[in-house]
């Protein structure tokens, strides 16, 4: 029987955030992280609590988010993918179980984090595609939403861009709301327009947010200025209604 | 304001069977029979019970289940999906509504249908797949499970491979177990092994036990010649187990 050693894991995940109240524990709520924990809890005989490289909220899904936690226990790093996905729900895989460095944690040690806006744009959206995306088959300017997503690009305040964060004010919170968007782009691969953005990292609500807002420019509501004072502003108020759960995508973190 | 006319519709509708309790309408549940039923109500005025040309199980998928149904209503034929579409659920979709001869019915006019069980075949099943597949990863001979499906081709007694129907005694029900089979082929595009059958009519729980039976062969439990007695024993308890639910779809049917 080999000896329990202790590790630091790095766990890759995707889940359909349809099924689950968003990412974080909650008391008598069904969240990924809680069902990950009860899993790692029956497999090792251990309770720990992995750390997600960011909050998800409920409704949003996950191709591919990182987790981390350290573990003292005997199983095998080899065999905890396939056990831990025997007990999980068939929505949430674990894709990859990974060794570090014990400095390694899936939040601190982010680089970059790239997430997708899948948005339907046929009259009639499948049945088989109603969780995952966003539904909406009215006119838009779809040129002019490409061109202004440009104007994300670099460092910026995006304080227009956030949700109240209940984690705010709480000792060692981040208090900036300056973030590094390393690009930003809609593009239309056939049914869909799909919103990609890769950044430094992301306030709660962002990317739904600027999607809500890029959908105001498509609209004609609002232009390029109207983008530029919103930006400005730092006034959550000023921005467009946070675009809905189901077509948002973690879809990957770098380190 | 247009004068209610008397005319026999042919709807197309899709739905994700994962949110309902099969077609046909039962009290005190979601069904997709009974929501299309509620939703006629609302939009015409009317109680109307539209005929499938079939049933779907509970879980069982339709990219393309027809109904038929006789409406005395003002409402242009050419709203009446968007109508529809509104109430609803997502999940549920009509894709088209058009005016047929008084004679057409959904089920005895139809002349053939087509279904799809797809198999998901690599270790991990995508999260955004569970619904929508069975997920088998274990070895299995796909060749000779290509082989054997032509077997079934033809007109044969399907008794072996068909349930307990209900309806079954039912004055005026259908008592032959005789069924054609135009095409029947396993194909493997990419990481999903995939039945396609086209025949005159189905039994209940025939293509899901088809399958279950498909599966003993690629498994090596079954041979050819085992195959052939099952198929003239006409006896239901030699056949394999019935497939999940969740990997069949009704592709279409043809009038």
């Amino acid at each position: 029987m080999p000896q329990p050693v202790k590790r630091t894991l790095k766990l890759v995940l995707a889940y359909d955030g349809a099924d689950f109240h968003g990412w974080q524990v909650q008391p008598g709520l069904r969240t990924v992280q809680g069902l990950l924990s009860d899993a790692l809890a029956r497999v090792t005989g251990c309770r720990v609590l992995p750390q997600g490289s960011g909050r998800t909220d409920a409704g949003v899904h996950a191709l591919s988010q990182v987790a981390s936690l350290e573990l003292e226990a005997a199983i095998p790093t080899g065999n905890l993918a396939k056990a831990l996905n025997d007990l999980l729900p068939a929505t949430i895989r674990v894709l990859s179980v990974k060794e570090m460095e014990a400095e390694f944690h899936a939040r601190h040690s982010a680089r970059a984090k790239t997430y997708l806006y899948r948005i339907f744009r046929e009259a009639i959206c499948p049945p088989f595609l109603a969780r995952y995306v966003y539904h909406y088959p009215y006119p838009l300017d779809e040129a002019v939403m490409q061109r202004t997503a440009k104007m994300v690009e670099g460092e910026h305040d995006f304080t227009s861009f956030a949700a109240a964060d209940p984690e705010r004010g709480r000792a060692g919170a981040e208090t900036s709301n300056l973030r590094t968007i390393f690009a930003s782009s809609w593009e239309r691969p056939g049914e869909e327009l799909v919103y990609t953005v890769r950044g430094s990292g992301f306030l709660h609500h962002m990317v739904r947010n600027l999607v809500g807002t890029f959908l105001l420019v498509g609209k004609g509501v609002l232009d390029e200025r109207g983008l530029r004072r919103i930006l400005d502003s730092k006034d959550r108020s000023a921005a467009g209604a946070t675009a809905p759960a189901c077509g948002l995508y973690l879809k990957s973190v770098e380190y």
